[in-house]
């Protein structure tokens, strides 16, 4: 329902403006940028899997099962009692220093990484992160470069600062080096942004060499890297590889999150950057929302440092590896073989794609007859293409379900391949 | 410390890049708009002013001795019990709708205004709502009408979409009508940003006159009214004069907060405005932080939807009335006669005009001598002056500390005057 003058009150008009039943248009009021972002293609669909008898890989949840909601209730009893007044008010713009930190000290026990904790800003999650990075570097036409494909939210975020798109391909073991250089040497990015590890929307992560060759690709130019890394504590092996930083120094541009370790609804992550781009970001945060949750920084923090949260990590990544191995497993077993997909050291989500000339946006439809959801791929191309990829998530389902889910997926493939048969030569 | 390359990777460059003990500057790769920004001034203030033995009228700050800590403790008891795993979760970017819908019925039962639950986006707290509104109306060079002197922080968050400021007087009973008219037909704004209840910085309500002829002079013209609107129940009488949605309907966009009648640091305030304007603010939203903190939006459902509001928010008033009561006798028996000064009905702030070609600046310099701040009232001018004036907040001081932190302005001012005497021509 459109909000309607209502007639009471439209008599104040003098005659010279709208009618009261005419409607305000505010069509041609909007900023150019508005139309340069891309409309959730996620968010739609994610709508329409609402049913409960939908099963869903769409989405790109965390299992709600290993969220640790005792624990949060208590540390939130203790945070209130302790400092219930405190924890209510406003606070400062760049965040509870006791939970920076916290963030300072776990880069350096497990990364080996100094990083002070002025060098830090707490935000309201990794979007926002990547939307004021944004915001403070790119101009109406600066390049930026993606993996391609990359992570849809931040080419939305990115969007809306009217930046132009380049795209390096992603392979298997990372960025492709020789599309890296090309972007950077010839469209003078101000930014790169990559996911090192276990990469929205593909699992794929960085080999060793592609993280060296990365750093000398891009050390000493004059380019921002973003090391977005949501994912890099939720893996399935033991090694950690090295972060971008140790390769770019003061180039890197860090983003964390507590939203896959610890839990989304909190709604809190952070940037790690040298000092002169956190006061710019400082000022940007402070124009966008003056400062993040104090309420749930305090909540994080009492909940960090009361509890064991690396052995509750081993406990989502168990639980994920797991799901993992069913999903792989069951991609196998039921699809039409010769199709190909990542198979992910960590993180939540494998990327399959379909013969080429088969459209998975087509394959949806299908799959939504028969009651299953995933997410196309196209909308992750910032500059097109992938129509015959998809994103699965294995996060968010149990074994059974995956079962289900995976034996509906090939009802919809094979429906989709009578009419668009799988050609192996393609 | 900015951050150093360490040396045992350092090692992996190639030759081209920077040597190790070189920092990166990334100067040259900020965007425009982060020029446009101002520093935040009441901020570097509030910095100085965190020494305990300052008496703070600075900051903007509700009394933290009204806050329902308790009864939010046990709303936070009772949401975590109910629903802990659910508001863990990953959430909706237009908010909780039992939030949405409280706020629905709250506008029907205390103004009779008619506005869906679904024309409503929840929102970080109003400042989030300026940024997003700001985000999708201004394109660089677009003109935004301010009202003089405005909300600082409107000024920030528009500056960063690097529109024109134009300005139009604030006078004693509101916005001056001739002035909008003059702004509004000569400069073809999109916007005209409006604080009509005891507005920040100088506690001016628009009389019912001067929101007559708002709704008369900016009727049927193709421009939005933001109505932000965080101190409306904050009121020392019973009337409650009408929205400016009464008079321009679908033309306004509304901003509500929780900050002033709950507490600022669960960070919830909200947009309410026409479905077309609500759906780009809500691929804006979803772009800048996907959705706000769910955790807070369910305490402050539980809190609100188990307890008497008005009861609360009744009780503030009566400490904040008594305190501006302290504050107006503080001004007239200890300050020099012939300063003019507002006498709010509402809201949290005193605006102070000291003698023409006197410094509110140079004021402050001498009072933070003396261990006693407040806000110059230049930064609050889009367009520059203000020199002379100052903002004084009453909400969050109680008498005794009202009593000596006057005393102590009042030096100040015999020093500051001692150089520069009033002159009452002036």
């Amino acid at each position: 329902m459109g909000i309607q003058h209502t007639s009471s009150t439209s008599s104040n008009g003098t005659g010279h403006g709208l009618e009261h039943t005419q409607t305000f248009d505010p069509g041609g009021l909007f900023a150019e940028r508005v139309a340069s972002i891309p409309s959730s293609f996620i968010r739609d669909i994610l709508k329409t899997t609402a049913r409960p008898e939908v099963i869903s890989f769409a989405g790109g949840l965390p299992n709600p099962a290993y969220f640790p909601v005792e624990d949060i209730h208590t540390a939130t009893d203790n945070a209130l009692r302790k400092s219930g007044r405190a924890m209510l008010q406003y606070s400062t713009t760049e965040g509870f220093l006791p939970l920076r930190e916290w963030i300072s000290a776990r880069y350096k026990a497990q990364q080996g990484i100094d990083i002070s904790p002025d060098d830090i800003l707490i935000t309201n999650g990794s979007q926002q992160s990547i939307d004021l990075v944004g915001k403070i570097f790119l101009d109406k036409g600066d390049r930026i470069v993606l993996e391609n494909p990359g992570y849809l939210g931040a080419i939305q975020s990115f969007s809306a600062y009217q930046p132009r798109f380049v795209t390096a391909e992603l392979n298997d073991d990372g960025i492709d080096i020789q599309g890296l250089n090309h972007a950077v040497t010839t469209t003078s990015p101000k930014i790169v942004s990559m996911i090192p590890n276990f990469q929205n929307p593909t699992g794929i992560s960085y080999s060793l060499e592609t993280r060296e060759r990365v750093g000398d690709t891009l050390k000493g130019k004059n380019v921002i890297a973003i090391e977005d890394d949501p994912y890099g504590d939720i893996k399935f092996h033991d090694n950690r590889l090295p972060s971008l930083k140790h390769y770019l120094g003061d180039q890197v541009v860090m983003f964390g999150s507590f939203s896959k370790i610890v839990a989304p609804g909190l709604r809190l992550g952070w940037v790690a950057a040298h000092r002169s781009i956190i006061d710019k970001l400082n000022v940007a945060k402070q124009a966008a929302d003056l400062h993040s949750n104090f309420f749930a920084q305090r909540v994080m923090f009492e909940y960090l440092s009361t509890n064991n949260v690396d052995a509750h990590i081993a406990k989502i990544c168990a639980a994920y590896k797991h799901q993992r191995d069913v999903m792989i497993e069951a991609i196998r077993t039921y699809l039409p073989a010769g199709l190909k997909h990542t198979n992910p050291e960590g993180g939540m989500f494998i990327w399959l794609t379909l013969p080429e000339g088969t459209s998975s946006i087509a394959l949806l439809e299908l799959a939504l007859q028969r009651n299953v959801a995933f997410v196309p791929g196209k909308p992750f191309y910032a500059n097109g293409g992938g129509l015959n990829t998809l994103r699965l998530n294995f996060s968010n389902s149990d074994e059974a379900t995956i079962h289900e889910g995976m034996k509906r997926l090939s009802s919809a493939m094979e429906e989709l391949f009578k009419h668009a048969p799988i050609t192996t030569t393609a």
